[in-house]
């Protein structure tokens, strides 16, 4: 197939960016591996009924006490005030989620998937190493144009994000037409970092490394750093986000 | 020396994300390799009295008028329509240049170093290979803090600036504190491109690669991802950029 027939991806390394590109008839793919993407990826997997993102922990609350739901949530690294629980992976086995709703509010990456909606995204998909192969398998079915937007910290790039759009990226190349230098970026640090991610993100004193360390949550970053842990493709759909189908 | 007493070293991969910086106490080096910041250091190289960077055509313009000087200027990779001269560094031979006055408007360099102007920069440098090592000496020497300011495309990321953000870096890292996940992604990437810079940028379609190729301007990139062909610090001062004795 020629280069121009196939779908565009880009990357956006940062929420302040996501201006300028055309998400209007793209995929986003929503990155925040440390935690938000990679928390929502296990509860799904642990049979959650639906996710609700929101943008704050008032809402949260909110929606929480309409719906009778878990609200969880986290604030520069720990669990928000007036909030339940956190945003940890470990915190949602299947014992405690099955058949349940979450309500999640984070500082990044919930941010980010509001902000796509508001600029009329075509479809929002949440992505992390925990669904990493769902995530590929699912933007070479759909055949349309991807944007993988990384949630970053606070509209600073962040490394893992980063990683985790060169991870994609060097799964799914040959089915799209990639001209976009935070791409190649992405990707080539991807391949720096493929052999052990936890050390390189421990070697290039990775912000998000340096901020979970300090809370004692190494196990937290190993896991969120392990591919497919948790196979499921959450897909935002009429206020939530609920398990794909393809 | 203790980590912390170090001054601090962050890398803007984006005008766009500038605002995310306290420039105010720092110095901010305007980095744009392809190929204002390179034009700028040949152009001081080779003699020039003073270079007046201007954010808009109509300014260059006026002030050409106003003070009998050389007027240049570039959008989308081409000469300006209005102005006499492009923004090609082989523009600017001694022979032409020495001792005159050059007002020079770019897509994004000179617009980049008004927004750190507006925003209170305590100092502004511009840096490109072209003066590399001139650019390390002075930020090792002024032991102040730093910020790299990529001026990217259109606001998004590009590959030469990072690189060359990430040449700095490798080169000051034990004078500075460097805490900054963008820092870290520019040094390995440079790492990574330092054997043959150009073969990176055109094996990974850097987007300025394609379009100065699409130019014809092979030679110039070659020559802007040169080192040290121009050692001179371009130091803003009183609205005009002018040499640096340190």
């Amino acid at each position: 197939m020629n280069d121009k027939q196939l779908p565009e991806l880009y990357t956006c390394i940062s929420p302040a960016l996501l201006h300028l590109y055309d998400v209007s008839k793209s995929i986003v793919v929503i990155i925040d591996v440390l935690r938000a993407t990679s928390t929502i990826a296990a509860a799904m997997h642990n049979g959650a009924k639906n996710i609700v993102p929101v943008a704050s922990v008032a809402e949260c609350i909110r929606i929480g006490k309409q719906i009778d739901a878990i609200t969880a949530g986290e604030r520069d690294g720990r669990v928000a005030e007036g909030l339940q629980y956190g945003n940890s992976p470990f915190e949602y086995p299947r014992t405690f989620i099955e058949n349940k709703t979450l309500v999640l509010t984070t500082t990044n990456g919930t941010r980010l998937l509001h902000m796509a909606l508001e600029k009329g995204a075509k479809e929002i998909i949440t992505g992390a190493f925990s669904n990493l192969e769902a995530v590929c398998h699912y933007i070479i079915q759909k055949k349309m144009p991807v944007v993988l937007a990384c949630a970053a910290w606070k509209d600073k790039l962040n490394i893992e994000d980063t990683l985790f759009a060169g991870a994609v990226i060097n799964r799914v190349r040959e089915h799209f037409s990639i001209r976009c230098d935070a791409s190649a970026m992405a990707s080539n640090m991807y391949t720096l970092a493929e052999p052990n991610l936890y050390e390189f993100m421990k070697e290039n004193n990775a912000s998000h490394y340096l901020r979970l360390t300090g809370f004692g949550l190494e196990k937290d970053i190993r896991h969120c750093l392990t591919a497919n842990t948790a196979p499921v493709l959450p897909v935002y759909q009429h206020g939530s986000l609920v398990k794909s189908h393809i």
